[in-house]
């Protein structure tokens, strides 16, 4: 029986690509998913393993972060472009690159009038939630924030942890700090204006996240907790979770680059998880 | 072998409503997620399918949508409020009702510095995508965005279609109308400004769903391509994707309460799905 | 500016249908997951918002269950061809039906070496849960299994429930039961042999499901966890949670069709929430 | 103003683990997600950034690994056990260590009557497809899978591919391969019995994929495609889409350990895309 291989392509897809640019007292940051999709001469690996002609696509996804090191970055048109022409220039054999972009975009965290120089908030995906228990006793309300993206991209370390065998872990005193913010609070006064309460807590809690100089995730939950119970009268708990959504630098020194802080690679799994309740003492 | 009942509890969950509150020129609207969770005296239901004291989950939505009707949801915590004493006093033998609200917030659409008065933008969830397609013969460059929701609460309607003998739907002059766009243009000219070319693309398809009288998803479709076309000179076709997403009217008769236009049901299946190509002629 | 409507296409998407086929002694039952896509004349909607010869989606949704009425369902492609021969016959401005049609196959329980004649579970998504909270004085160890799709298309009835002013559910003697277990038990004994007690609580629980002659979820919710502390003496307590993922009764009487308990819509949201920890007494 | 730390834990949830157990003529695999929660003497890292007893989550994770490496992996509530043991024993200040393991079994695939000594696939999400497109001119139908998770612990290599200076990645003789394998393919004879026809297919690519000495996926794809065109003559072309969803090894070299192609992490992101099309020539 004939066989034609009558379409191929391959390619790398989620590269996950975090970029800073460190102005003086300013950075800017942004986070890109990319695809990219090769057509060209691979029918050989195809039809009878011959990978000669084979990109890795682990190649593919160092391109992206050497590429993204020396890219300005300033839309995600340019460096799309910048990342299909690599291929086609450099590789004859290449006949097609396709690349694909997404950005969620992250927006400039404001204390008063002004903006953050180096602290930033998602638009997407916040909501707000609350819960009644009511029992014969009177109620009990809860409300709260899920699913707040927050990073900052420094005024963040780790360092003096405990070591035995099983670490690995080096000391960080400037990392990129990123987590997922759930928070609930309980009322302790139910004749609360319930919508400038949220408010009140919710400018406590991301302020607090953008200027303490964080010792750890833990340090951090429990200044952004206190603050809240600083701000908001009302309250007399708080519980927070703040996933470590790790960003971790890309080791660019394979290609003859320095990465100075910039370039690093987002990850979802593992992430640590850190959960912790204030109350008024 | 003796088995205890050591714990149940029973309720509703994911019960979506949309309430619009109709001022005099403008327009509210909240679309909430409402959990009921009852406890109370229903062991007899487990213990030998004696159901008689058990409220149907199903009457637990209709009271969400018939409270809905008379309450001015100014907070979503007053809001649960109320769902929680409904239960406590309406039913001697419930121990306590738990109530869940999670709620993204609408955004005003905007006009210049003006809000508009019906329409409104969802702030989660939407990405800026693009695709660069090169080959030997030069570069094809497609941005978008998706996942962007838009609803506006009047300037819609669905009338005049075609039936035969399997059309149950009935005309509707004045209806909600929901979507989740997804949007892709093309660049004929690629030495653009992307981000300002974005921009305007990204207005001009808003503001059109805002201002468009529709007379279908797919009337108002038309209209926000052709607006993007004349915005941006720089691209050549256009894209768009808009699933309808019901809103699905309340009835609210059986409660002796008139829904007019104020109380409705947020479906994501089925959906209505239409897709259009637009393009300079 | 010329603009020209370059592509266009519209349909419904995620009609959900439940097809119970009665046989004597024996049921058959399919769930799939439908879409369509229109082709042909329907530009004037797009231009001018004239909708004369615009089939609505929701039809598309009405012809999906009146078909499955009609129809043996022994193949997904057979169903497929069925449903776009009906728009191309009936609509001579359609120039191009498309189907495409999902489905995740349920798979018959068994009761030793029988095939159960009405009751069936999901194939997909199951997974095993253990958790051990180790403190200094001991481990505690619970074990579970979650996401476990069980249905049965009888033997399952809510009758004689409370009514109150809200309450527009009526009686249902024999209807579709459905639910995602999620089961979670504690061992008393942590020298069992973990997998074959998994194996005998995890048969106790689907089998129990298949022959208990329901009266409500609740009721077999507790059959269910008593038939799970009766088979593995090494647990003293399990908790289950099993939502009511309602399939709900097609009207098929617009379309002169009779709908025996044989064509259902399943729906997700809302659902009901049933919860209950039994425990040796 | 007085705050309390009321509550406080931490951890590192989503740990993804494949152990291999590589016996004679017979290799088993599991794949787990574990999540590890810590209670204890950590306050000072809360509110003075002291942290010189925080046992970092990244260590948690190497301890899952280097565990594995070591445990029988019979059932994972021994395994949970171990780890739960292992923080308590090592660290007097731990009082108490949370594990939770989630696992979906993987199937041994079957040649005939006989299971594959290495050849997996997974039980769960695999979905059935199919897609009729009518036009005047008659139908069209491709029916198809999607979500069917296959993995071999031996039997696939990848080596001798184009090395450039973005090139990192080793040679592999010798590695695990996983896919979520998505395939449609079109009937040229619309009068075949489409079920049987399904079960043909399906058995030529999954065994296929089972004995097939890989050189790549693209190697792999190809043979699995031309296994399907061989064994079912109604169909006339067929698309494969076979993601790279990377084990990769772990280095257990830190911890004293050798790691003979055992343990391994799984990841979804970011992910290799291989697709192609084969067809009758």
């Amino acid at each position: 029986m004939a066989v034609v291989l009558a379409h191929h392509s391959y390619g790398k897809s989620r590269v996950r690509l975090t970029k800073v640019t460190r102005l003086a007292g300013r950075h800017e940051v942004r986070e890109l998913l990319v695809a990219i999709t090769l057509e060209g001469d691979f029918a050989l690996s195809h039809t009878v393993g011959d990978n000669r002609l084979v990109i890795p696509t682990d190649t593919m996804k160092n391109v992206v972060y050497a590429l993204a090191k020396q890219h300005r970055l300033e839309s995600i048109e340019d460096f799309a472009m910048a990342l299909a022409d690599h291929f086609l220039e450099h590789h004859g054999h290449v006949a097609a690159s396709i690349i694909r972009i997404t950005e969620q975009p992250l927006l400039r965290i404001r204390i008063g009038d002004l903006e953050h120089p180096h602290a930033f908030a998602g638009a997407a995906r916040e909501v707000e939630t609350c819960g009644v228990k009511r029992s014969r006793g009177g109620p009990i309300v809860e409300s709260g924030l899920d699913e707040l993206f927050l990073l900052k991209t420094t005024g963040s370390a780790f360092t003096g942890f405990l070591r035995d065998r099983y670490t690995t872990l080096a000391d960080a005193s400037d990392r990129l700090l990123a987590t997922m913010l759930t928070a609930e609070w309980r009322y302790a006064d139910a004749t609360v204006s319930w919508n400038s309460a949220r408010e009140t807590i919710r400018r406590a809690l991301v302020q607090t996240f953008a200027e303490h100089e964080s010792l750890s995730v833990q340090h951090t939950l429990h200044a952004m907790g206190s603050a809240a119970l600083a701000a908001c009268p009302a309250i007399d708990r708080i519980t927070l979770s703040m996933p470590n959504k790790h960003r971790i630098l890309v080791d660019l020194g394979p290609f003859g680059l320095e990465n100075a802080g910039e370039v690093f690679v987002a990850t979802d799994e593992p992430h640590g998880t850190i959960t912790g309740t204030l109350a008024r003492g």
